[in-house]
Parts: C-alpha cells; sequence; structure tokens
C-alpha cells in the first residue's frame, strides 16, 4: 500500500475509536439510558465531535499531498476523506450557528406539531433554510444550491438527476394508482385495527430474524422509541424494533427493514475496517437494502408463503390464510402521512418534499407559504387533504434537525432495490426455499463488500451497469400489482 | 476561579468527554456487546486511551505553571492532575510492556486455574512483578517499593500504615475468632444449599433498591457475569448483579453492595462533574460505601426485620423466622476462597495477600514459592489448607491484570465504614424505621458530595477526626459477634 495513504490510516484509527464511541454512545441513549444521563451524554458527544472535527483538519494537509497514482481502494480513502474532510472545513461559527438551531429546533417542532400550528415552527425552519443556503454556497455547487445538499447525503446526484427520476414517478404513478383501483389491493385491512400481545409479536420478531440469517453473535435487537440500526462494528451490528400493539405488519416490517440495514453493516469487507471506505457509500444505497428485505423480500407471495406457519402459530390471525395477509402486507392506500405509505404512494410523498426542499433553496418558495403550498401538493399528487399542519406539513422530524436534501434518498432506496430485484436470476425460487444465505452472499459480492470505495454512481454502474433509473421501479409495481 | 485553572478545566473537558465514553464503551462490553464485537472493542478503548495519555501530557506544562493561592477545590484539581500526569509519564515503552502482558495474563490464569496448575501463570505473575517493580522505581517512593504502588489505589497509603492495620486486624480476629466457635453465628447454613427463583430473587432486588432509594431516572440494575459498579455520569449510574440460583444472599447482599458504590457516584456535588475532582479519593472509601451497606446496614439485625416480609412474600423461607434470617445472613465459617468469606475472616484473606505483595516487591518471596507460602498462611492465618491451587494462590484474578497494590483497600473499605457508623448517631433506628434518606444525606455531607478534592486522608481526617484506625472495625465485630 502507498505509504502516505498508510500513514493516514495510521491517524485514522483515532477517528475510528472516537466515531466508534460515539456510535455506542448513541445506541445506549436510544435505548439504554437513565433519562437523568441526557446533559452529560450530550455534552460529551457534541465535545468528541469537535475532537474527531480537529483530527479530520490535522489530516488534510497529507490527504492533500497524495498524488501518486492509487488503486482503487485507496482512491476511496482518499475521496471520502476529502468529503469529510471538505465538510469540516465549513466556518465553525457556521457548524455552530447550525449545531445551536438543529439542538433547540427538534423541541419547537414537537410543539407545533402538538399544537398543528406551523407557525410555532416556521421561525425555526426559516433559519434552518439560510443556514443551509449559506452551506450550499460555502460548499460550492453546480447549477443549483440543492445539489451541495443531496451531495451530502448522495454523492454526485444532481437536481437534473432527481428531476428525472420525480417527473416520471409521479406520472407512472398516477398510471398504476387507477389501475389498482378496486382490486384486491386497494383500501384498508381489517386487520390493521387488531391488537396482538407483544410477547407473541416478539417471538415472530425473533423468528424473522432467524429466517433472515442475522448471526447471534454478531448482531443484537432491542426496543426504542425509533426503529433504527447501527454498526458498532462490523461484528456488532444492532437495530431495534417497536411494538405498538395493533396493526402487526407494522413492528414486522420495521425489524425486517432494519435487518436490511444490518446485512449491509454486516457484509461489508472485513478488511475495510479502520478505514474511511468502511461505510455505504450513499443512504441511497443504504435504504435500498433494507427496502430489499421489507418490499422485495418481505412482501412478496413466497415470503408470506415462507413466513406464514410462524405468523398462524402466535398470532390470532382468524380465518385469514396465506392470500389474505399477502393482501394485507400490500395493500395500497393513499395516506396523508409518509410513514404509514404503501410502496407505491411512498414515492409520492418523497416528490413532494423533493420539490419543496428545492423551491424552498433556490427562493420560489416561501416558508410562509409551506401549509397551503403542501396541501395543494397532496392534493395533486395523492388526491388527499391533510386535516391540519400536524398531519400535513409538520408530520417529519427531518426539517428540524437541519436534515434538508436527505428525503430523496428514500425514493432512491427503493429504485437501486428494484434494480437489484431485476439483476437477480431466480429471487423468487430462493425466496420460496427460504434460501436466504444466497440471497444474501449476492448482495454481498454486488454492493456490500465494497464499503463505500466507489461513490453511489460508480458502484450503480460496476454492479448494476445502471443509473439512477426508475424504470424497473415501475416495472416491479406492474409486475406485482396488475 | 484561577484564571489558569479555568483554561485547564476547558481542556479538561476533552478528557472527561473521551473518559465518559471508555465508561460506557465498558458497560456496553460487560452487559451488552454481542461478543462478535470484541476486538474492535479493544482496539477502539486502547486507542482512546492514548488519546487520553496524550492529552493528559499535554496538559503537564500548564499543571506545573499553577503557583499561586488556591483554594481547596483548586488545589484538589492540581493534585489529582499532577497523580495523573505522573503514571502517564511513565516511559512509554514500558506500559505498552504492561498493556501486552496485562492482556494476554488473564487467560493464562483462566487456564491455570481450571488445571488448578500454578506452574501456567507463574511466568506471568512473574513478568508482572517485575514490570510492577519497574513501575514503582520509576514513580519514586520513601522506604518501600510496594509503598508506590499502593499510592495509585490509595493515596499516601504506606507499608508503615499497612503493618500497623494487619498486625492489629490479625491479633484481634484470633481472638474473636476463638470467642465466636459454637455460637449461633458460626458455622454452616442450610439456606447456603437452598435454590431460588431467578424471577422471584429479581423481584427481591428490585425491592432492595427501592428501599435504598436508588433514584428511578438515574440509576439502572443489569446482569453481568462479575457484578460492578459504573457512574457513567452523576446522573446516570448503573450497576449489575448475578443470579447464581441458590444461596440468596449471596445476589442480595451483591445487589446492596454495588447499590453502596452507585450511591457514592449519585451523591457527589454536580458542581464537581467536568473537573478532575469528579471520583472518589481512593479505592478504599469507594469500598468503605459499598461495605457500609452491604455489612454495616444490611447484615443489621435491624435491616433483617425491615425486609423480612420481601423475603417471606418472595422466597421459599420454610419456617425460618427473622432471627435465623439473620443468623444466615451473618453466619461466620473460615472458607479457602476470598469472595465467599464473612465479614470477619475476610480480613485475613486480605493480609495473607497483603504480606505476600510486600514480599513480592522487596524480594523477599520468590514467586516460585507461592503456593506453598499460600497454604502456609492459610494454615497460620485461616486454620485452613487449599486443596489445590485453584482455590488456593490461582483464586484472583487481580494479579492477572497488573493489580498489584490494589488488595489492602478491601481492608480499608471495611475500617473506614466502620469509622463512619461510629460517627452515626442513631444508626440502628435510622434502619429500623427504613430511613434510609437520613442515612444517605449523611453520608453525602461527610464523604459523596467532595470527591477526591482532599485525599483519603485528610478525608478521613476532616470528617471522621481519624485515620486508617482498625480500632472501630474490632469494636464492631465485638458488638455485633459477641
Amino acid at each position: 500500500m502507498n505509504e502516505k495513504i498508510e500513514e493516514i490510516l495510521r491517524e485514522y484509527r483515532k477517528i475510528e475509536s472516537l466515531s466508534h464511541a460515539q456510535r455506542v454512545l448513541h445506541w445506549d441513549l436510544e435505548v439504554m439510558m437513565p433519562e437523568g444521563g441526557i446533559d452529560h451524554r450530550s455534552e460529551s458527544l457534541s465535545t468528541l465531535e469537535i475532537m474527531q472535527r480537529d483530527l479530520y483538519l490535522r489530516l488534510s494537509e497529507k490527504v492533500n499531498s497524495v498524488n501518486d497514482s492509487l488503486d482503487d481502494i485507496e482512491k476511496g480513502i482518499i475521496r471520502n476523506l476529502k468529503r469529510t474532510i471538505r465538510y469540516y472545513s465549513l466556518p465553525e461559527d457556521l457548524i455552530k450557528r447550525i449545531e445551536k438551531v438543529t439542538t433547540k429546533s427538534p423541541v419547537i417542532w414537537r410543539e407545533a406539531r402538538k399544537k398543528s400550528d406551523f407557525s410555532i415552527f416556521e421561525p425555526s425552519l426559516r433559519e434552518i433554510i439560510s443556514l443551509s443556503k449559506e452551506v450550499a454556497e460555502k460548499l460550492g455547487y453546480d447549477k443549483h444550491p440543492y445539489n451541495a445538499l443531496m451531495d451530502l447525503y448522495e454523492e454526485g446526484f444532481t437536481v437534473d438527476d432527481a428531476d428525472l427520476v420525480f417527473s416520471k414517478i409521479l406520472s407512472e404513478t398516477s398510471r398504476i394508482m387507477k389501475r389498482i383501483e378496486g382490486s384486491n389491493f386497494s383500501g384498508n385491512h381489517p386487520l390493521e385495527k387488531k391488537r396482538y400481545s407483544k410477547k407473541a409479536m416478539e417471538k415472530v420478531n425473533r423468528e424473522m430474524i432467524r429466517i433472515l440469517g442475522m448471526p447471534e453473535k454478531r448482531f443484537r435487537m432491542d426496543v426504542s422509541a425509533h426503529p433504527f440500526t447501527i454498526g458498532i462494528s462490523i461484528d456488532d451490528v444492532r437495530i431495534t424494533t417497536r411494538y405498538e400493539g395493533k396493526n402487526f405488519k407494522s413492528t414486522l416490517f420495521s425489524t425486517i427493514h432494519e435487518s436490511g440495514h444490518a446485512i449491509y453493516e454486516l457484509q461489508k469487507d472485513p478488511s475495510l475496517a479502520w478505514t474511511p471506505v468502511s461505510r455505504a457509500p450513499s443512504l441511497g444505497f443504504h435504504e435500498s437494502q433494507s427496502r430489499f428485505f421489507e418490499n422485495i423480500v418481505g412482501r412478496s407471495r413466497d415470503f408470506v408463503h415462507l413466513i406464514y406457519p410462524i405468523l398462524r402459530d402466535n398470532l390470532p390471525l382468524e380465518s385469514y390464510n396465506e392470500e389474505d395477509i399477502y393482501y394485507y402486507f400490500n395493500n395500497v392506500h393513499p395516506s396523508p402521512i409518509r410513514v404509514d405509505a404503501d410502496e407505491i404512494t411512498y414515492n409520492l410523498h418523497i416528490a413532494l418534499r423533493y420539490e419543496i426542499e428545492k423551491g424552498l433553496l433556490d427562493g420560489r418558495i416561501d416558508a410562509k407559504d409551506l401549509p397551503s403550498l403542501w396541501n395543494s401538493f397532496m392534493e395533486k399528487y395523492l388526491g388527499i387533504e391533510p386535516k391540519n399542519d400536524a398531519e400535513g406539513v409538520l408530520q417529519d422530524i427531518h426539517w428540524s434537525q437541519g436534515s434538508i436534501g436527505y428525503f430523496p434518498t428514500y425514493t432512491l432506496g427503493n429504485i437501486i432495490s428494484s434494480i437489484i430485484r431485476y439483476s437477480f436470476k431466480n429471487l423468487n425460487e430462493l425466496i420460496r426455499e427460504g434460501n436466504l444465505v444466497e440471497i444474501r452472499d449476492y448482495l454481498r459480492q454486488k454492493v456490500h463488500r465494497y464499503g463505500s470505495i466507489y461513490s453511489p454512481k460508480e458502484l450503480l454502474r460496476l454492479s448494476f451497469n445502471e443509473g439512477y433509473n426508475p424504470d424497473y421501479l415501475i416495472k416491479y409495481f406492474e409486475e406485482k400489482f396488475f
């Protein structure tokens, strides 16, 4: 290996150790910490973050001095370091202002949502948008300031790409929805209101992670308010789920979704640990794995067949047979709330957020108009009108946390997962046989093992000879729902 | 506050953040981590330790430049920093050799103990002793090299102090044991073999921490192989216990013992957080609190009265009444194993280890003679002969971890706890009433709130006008057992 790179990697061990600690601290905060611990924990996390930033910036000169011919991994290391250093090179004052507003805004957002009053949150959002514009200007961009922000989550993904993706999705979804209307997939299902016993459902979820092949000695599952996955290290990956007490598919698919993320974390090439290419190349790619397992595997007819006996033995399914459960898992109906949306209408929620964020960034949209704008988009895209701000413009926490440019990656996850789906020769058979080993191995070969050696666009090209092409997603919808 | 001190404390926030992270990482490792995570975790912990050392050493110049007149807290800050910096100033090569041998030795010790063969462990112990001598020489000492090592755990405690303490304890204990022989306290108790249901015992332990007043939002209790307490922060203190399945007093007193440690951590002055005086002044002082609650409170006749209804409602006590349980909690009988020892004979186990460590350090004892020497000490002090090395010289993990000079602090804990006991005016009444609030408040006032502003000797003098005086412990034994 290149000598300068070796030197950089030696220094990087400190960064990775800090980062490992931060991940454990975050997991502990969400899952285990007595609530009294929050102040000391937040203060520590923020100090560790500053220490990490300092370490990155101190690497800057070394990173910039690497000019030799490099192999792919070495190039990936330098590319990733440069991206992080570029972000941490934002003026300290700007970073502090962002930290300040994104610390208090989620609290304000919660109050606004509780009172269903956007005007409470508007000043915070205005500040966040203004800071985001400043970030975009400092980072620099081609054509559109929103590009600089999306790039933070999905390297190289631009407004030009997104416009193509969402215009296609919008027109095709509308056609697909019309076609589904009145079919077995359409409308609500009685099981959505049905309560379950938490203990029984825990057993079902344990069975799910067994079927998905989560390795006992390298994995754990707990409960938290908001389900998430965290790769503490390649041999210590953790997910959480939650039990709402009714509509059992909610916790079931949350568990499968997070397991998809976890499989990604578990299957990276171990030799990438302790390097800057040990993470996924983008949020879209990470999300593609959770959605692949949740939707393409988990909601398939063959998977229902595979797990039906487990459901039947543990849950009060009454007289619902496999077929019924399949429709319950896949019922389609426009809902005002993104996280309640089905596979198809989900992307409309994202298209709406994309248009709004883009407009906020380039000034075509003003924050004060958001509630009415939101509702008119909802009407146009989904044909429904939110009852109030709480189930409209205030439903997501993301903006209050300063995450602008993040939402599109959810749809990119869907797109990539369907590209992967059609690159399989015999996926349905493998699912029917419960041969998750082969499915996992394929994903390891094609995606997981690379970490972020390649940018998401490079990896899509390398492994699937594709771009962010939404056609596969449309094809998948047609094959499944028509 | 002194300007230089303020500057030092600003830098110290990084150290405390790292240290907070290390504590969470350790807790997680013992209690939650999937076993696969151990390699990455160990590597991270060791890197964070190096980073912490660097931060301390970088503070060195500033710390040494403080010459102004300081108040007690400021003096404490400088004293503690100097102590830590002195330790971290040991040659890097020496620290690395210690790290290396203390990483592999516990594994070797486990094998040796399993095979009950001291010769397997002897080379490791020899190396550890030799490194400990080197540490003592580098740190410097008055009179005896062992002083330098004991000082790491109990600031200012010397061989002269220890000789006084242990000679008194040895002679008095022998007298006390003779007197107890044949009394209700003497010998084994049938409940030691009695099995309990884990679920019922968990409930009893929950009741114990409720009675002791552990605050729900700042405390948690879990299960681990070896019970321990960790102060993650002043508002996040955690203990663990374990369930052996029989002899219920074992998990009961383990829980009370660790709760004593936890109360210390919970009751420090909050303003000391983020300073180098936020810890206890010594291991002896910390142990005094666990033993105060375990032995002086927990094994008292009045405490038995207080908790008897809880025990009776949850455990199969058969026809044992309060009085019987009191004798079960306090039965005295020499045992070869330190951790199984009763309050009285416990200190004989420590006296033995003290003599051996002292002799190993000054060269009067050679490692190869340890098994026979151990057994002759056991015969002399406790009148019993260990069956083999496993229940003799190989019973404790401490030496393999490089902890030489640590054992005496257990007896110092007993001594300090009895000094505290006799400084109370009405302890028995408070226990009988279940008035743990007042007991905790008293300990907060006298001990906990000070953190390590004062050295242990200073604090003993300040709060109790005493030194490490073993007379109170003897008096306590006489009053309790005669």
